[in-house]
């Protein structure tokens, strides 16, 4: 059982993606990782994949999300469903934040390039 | 692949509790559930379970964890972690809805009183 103050934890970055873990392998969990960013304007994600299911819940902005050739535009209260491995990319199209929270039903977890090469992450997830 | 727009999401309520089912099996995940909860002042969950690693995202108001015998008081922006199988039970104890995301390494998501006995539940889980 762990209750976690979001403002104490720790705090990464990508270029334009502010990053924080809310819950995830440091809090024992094995199939739940919590993830909450903040995507600058004009920024995005990498193009990427992971082995799991992801759901991704827009809090706050507007954006693109770029998935199996196809885009979809999202405002915020908007939740996007991934399927396990389906290589996709999310844009930041509005004027301000990109707030979201990623959720990943394996914990720790792995993000590939659509390539399948591992990308390293500066952060614990 | 599937982008919802939270506010088209069907609505479902117990007895203090409004619910919107964000993502789950109805959108072919197995192994992730999203719910949407708002427990009104006074109100709480009941005592249950499930057979599934629980995070649940504190968004706005405040309210107590009672879990394992304890009870863990809690604010906005907080992450509670709850391990497969323990019971607890979800209080509002502030002035204001107590607004939440409960995601569940599952789906769909089954509910237990701390008896073992199934809870029938009024949504899609």
């Amino acid at each position: 059982m762990h209750v976690n103050q979001n403002a104490d934890l720790p705090r990464a970055a990508l270029p334009g993606v502010e990053h924080v873990t809310l819950a995830g392998a440091q809090n024992g969990l094995k199939n739940l990782s919590i993830w909450q960013q903040s995507i600058a304007p004009e920024g995005s994600s990498p193009p990427h994949r992971h082995d799991c299911e992801e759901v991704v819940l827009i809090k706050a902005g507007s954006g693109e999300l770029h998935v199996a050739g196809r885009v979809h535009r999202f405002g915020p209260d908007t939740t996007l469903v991934l399927p396990r491995n389906a290589p996709h990319q999310i844009f930041n199209t509005g004027e301000g934040p990109l707030e979201l929270i990623a959720v990943f039903a394996v914990s720790p977890v792995a993000v590939y390039l659509p390539d399948g090469q591992p990308i390293e992450l500066p952060w614990t997830s």
